[in-house]
This record gives C-alpha cells, structure tokens and sequence, in this order.
C-alpha cells in the first residue's frame, strides 16, 4: 500500500506555562509523517524556504519519508507560527502567524504520487484540500483534518471535501464547533451524516471514539502525568492511524481499532516533549511497549 | 458477606434545561442503595420524615434493602434539595436547602449492622462519617465519598475520614480541589497519600480511572447521547461498585475491574430519567446487557 501526506511545514515558537522554545521545526505535514514512518514510508508534499534546517530533511530520510513532494523556494522563508498554552493544554492563542513561502502554496503532486492508497489531507486550507483531490486518482481511502479557523472562514469548501473524505478527525472542540452540539455522542453522529465513513474524535486525556454508522469504538488515553508541548498530538494521532492502516493492509473493524489505539500512543509520545524531539528519539519497541501497557490498563 | 451504606434520603427539586420536577426522592442513601441492591442486600441508614412515601419504602424493601436503620422521625419533615443544572450536565447550582430532620441526624447503627464486610460512608457530613466508624468492628473494607461543600468547610474530618478509608470515590471536580492538582492522573496519585488504597475517580461521559498504589485501571463510560437528569450519577456508580464487590466476596484486582464497569453502567442507566426512576424500573438483564456493550466497544 502506500500513503501521501499533504500538509503544513512550519517553524513554531511555543510558549506553555513551565518554558518557551524559538523556532523549532513543526506543521501538521511533518508530525503526521514522523508518526507514520513508524509504520510504512509516508510520500509527503509541502513547501518550505531555503532556511528549512537541512538536519530536518535528513532526518525524515532517515526515516524513510519520501520527499519527493516536499518544496524548497529559494530565498524564501518558511511558514512561521507562534503559540501560547495556558494551564489547559487544549486551550491555545495564535500569537503570531507569517504565511511566507506557503502563501502561494499550490500543492501539485509528483506523479509518482498520483495513485495512493491512502491520501490524507493534513490540515492546510480545504481550498488547498480540494486541489489536491483534483489531482489523484480514487485512492482507496481520503482522510482529512482542519482546524477552528477554516471552520470558522470556509464552511462551504470544507463541506465539499468532507463529503469526499472516507475519515475525518477532529477533536472535541473542533466537532463541537462543526455541528452545533454539545454532547460529542449526538456530534460524532451527526458528523456521520455530512460524509465520511469514519469519524475519528480525539479526547485528548480521555481517549478516543471512532464513529461508523452502526458501531462506536471507544478507548482510554495514555495516563499523562504531565504534558510539556501538545502541539502536533492531534497529527501524529492522524499519522500514526494511517501509517498503521496502510501496513495493515486493510480497513477492517479490528485493524480501524488498532489504528486508533496507535494513533493514542504515538500522540501520548509527541506531547512529552517539544515539537518533535520526542518523535525523532522513538524507537518501535517504546510503541510496542506502550500499546500493550494501554491494553493492559483497560481490561476486564 | 454484608454492606452497610449510610447517607442521606431527600427531596428534591431539579431543574435541567429541558425540563423540572418537584419533589422527587433522591439522596446518596436512596441512589446508592438501590444501585447495591441489583447486586446483594445492602442494610441502610438514614432519616426522614413523615412525610416519606410509603411507595418509595416498599420499592426499597422488594429490591432487599435492609431499612432497619432509616429512622422515620414522626411529625419531621424530610432533607429538601432543590439544584438547577445548566448546559454543562457536571455543573450544578443549588437554588435552596432546607436539612429538617437531618439537622439533628446521629446516625446510630442497630446491633445487627455493626460488623459489616463493606461499609460506605456516603456523602453526609465527615464528621457523621466519623461518628459512624466509631460504632463498627472493623470492616474489611471502608469506602467513603464526599462533596465540594464539605472539602471547602470541614478539610481536617475529611482528612481523618479518608485516613481511615480504603476505597476514595471523587469526580474530576473534587479530585482537583482535594490536590489543588489540575492533571487527574497527578491528582489521583496525591489522593492515594492521603490514606486510601484506591482512589476511584469518576469522570462522567469520560469514563473512570481507578489509582492502586503500583496500577492502575482505566475506563470507557456508555456513550450516552443526553442526560436527562445527571442527580445520583455518582452515588449510583459507587453504590453499584461495592455492591458487585460485596457479591464477588474479594478485592482482587479483576473484581475491582468488573466493579468500576458496574459502576459505570448503573450511573449510565439512573442520568436516563429523572430521580430513581430510571433504577426503579431496571431489570438484572438490562445491566448485563450494558456491561456486555461496553465490553464489546472498548475491545481491541
């Protein structure tokens, strides 16, 4: 099988209540595919300047993800954000936003790319996300992710990839903010009706539920006695899913499960540290390790 | 083996969004008991007044609750509660309190009630809670609950109470404001130095998290897609966990697992309907059917 991860790479300044790091290497693109590559070879397309750290590019190599689709504007600059956490890890304030080199994104995928198994769409505009659509041919399966702000800035855009899109991911927030409700059991569902096959909704430190039209998913998150960054949970929660599903090598019940029990793991891994350190001194055998302990902890 | 529960019997008022009753029984007693009572034969002490149904004394006798120990105090008029809950179904106000009888409560326990397996100290007042302990030999096992009132006005008998307690049942809200500890799983940890072998903390819609000094259990809650009245959600799930544990007749960790699953599915049941309503019509296969649900979503 094979997966193509479209999406953000950025630099991000991040403040939380305990410490602060300057421009460190992050986007919604690079943490689903560090995620990912512990499953199966991510293709992934983006853009970055020519101050993009070359370590990074490196290490993603490393890594097996294939660059091919992945930008370098000479003499540009690389998307820049900067954010500041509270003491709720879910809460956060954009403090400064520099589009640069990714204001003129306009995603165009090798054609080695063109016929993936699994697309997903990581969060970038869903303008951007339909262009990409435009250019594969019927992968087996789209997966897609946004934020509150196209929510909020293009409703109508974002319901026409939905309604292309056999996952979609969301966390509390974002699903109640998507339809109106409250109670995330009637918003899983009534996010059902817009589109996807599956709607994946993340907790954060409560887990887990997987929507489908006549069956729910539903699991407990890693015990996190102390998140030090959250940025990127949710893509390498998204990554991971995938990643796996593309090893698995099918959508059945079971492998849906699993995928989102990794999809916790490699999540609960990204937040013990800042950006993705973490991720890059993973080994597999700390998310084998990890897994069993979350199936242990919540048997009966 | 035995379970003796003491608490609190009332009326009371509740106002949702959607709808209100008037004067409808309710009381940690009353939920808890009858939660236990699907379980084993739990003995009960508490007060009212005359003006305590009849039908509300016959349904607790043919569910074999053991009501020697409510005292019907005669011409007293019961415990009156009146709370209005807004959106957010875990925050309540309480509009107006009248304690009647139960200002004068001693709970005194008859002779046969004084060598109990399981004794649970329900949510009264700590230092009721620690005139009760100093009438019994001492139990296998003692388990108490409390709430936001008495952590705010009677810390220290709340600190002796729990040194003298095995089994700790709180809500994410009272965790926090026992630790002064945002993070539940830090939260949890800090509460087992307060005394307790296990710290039950009860998250609502977002399941359970059951702390041992050296383990831990975590777990999924129904997916309820609306609460009609959340009153006794958690008097109902303690009540449920130590009437399963006093049937099992052990503490081991697989019957504390099964117990916390039982808990969490009499609290799912009594929020479905106003007051007792829903717990006075359950039947034993509709729990089991409940817990075999359960079991089934959070399988991987």
């Amino acid at each position: 099988m094979s997966l193509v991860i479209v999406g953000s790479v950025a630099f991000d300044t991040i403040e939380t209540p305990e410490d602060r790091r300057e421009r460190i290497v992050g986007g919604s693109c690079t943490y689903s595919a560090l995620a990912a590559s512990f499953f199966t070879r991510p293709k992934i397309v983006g853009i970055v300047g020519e101050d993009f750290p070359k370590e990074t590019a490196a290490l993603m190599k490393r890594r097996g993800i294939d660059l091919k689709g992945l930008k370098i504007v000479p003499g540009g600059k690389t998307f820049y954000w900067e954010g500041r956490y509270g003491d709720d890890p879910n809460q956060r304030d954009t403090m400064r936003l520099d589009l640069n080199v990714f204001g003129d994104f306009q995603p165009n995928l090798p054609p080695s790319y063109r016929k993936p198994d699994i697309l997903f769409l990581a969060n970038i505009g869903p303008s951007l996300q339909e262009h990409v659509l435009s250019q594969v041919a019927r992968p087996r399966l789209v997966a897609m992710d946004t934020i509150r702000h196209y929510i909020e800035t293009e409703p109508e855009s974002l319901d026409r990839v939905l309604r292309k899109t056999d996952i979609y991911f969301a966390n509390d927030e974002e699903a109640r903010l998507m339809t109106g409700e409250r109670n995330l059991i009637r918003a899983g569902r009534l996010l059902l009706e817009r589109g996807p096959r599956l709607v994946v909704l993340k907790k954060g430190e409560h887990g887990v539920l997987v929507f489908k039209k006549d069956s729910l998913f539903a699991f407990v998150a890693h015990p996190c006695d102390g998140v030090v960054d959250p940025t990127g949970a949710g893509d390498s929660f998204a990554g991971a899913f995938l990643g796996y599903l593309d090893r698995a090598g099918d959508f059945r019940a079971s492998s849906i499960r699993r995928a989102a029990v990794y999809g916790s793991v490699l999540a609960s891994f990204t937040i013990e540290d800042f950006g993705i350190e973490r991720l890059a001194a993973l080994k597999k055998s700390d998310i084998e390790g990890r897994f069993a302990y979350l199936k242990k902890i919540a048997s009966i």
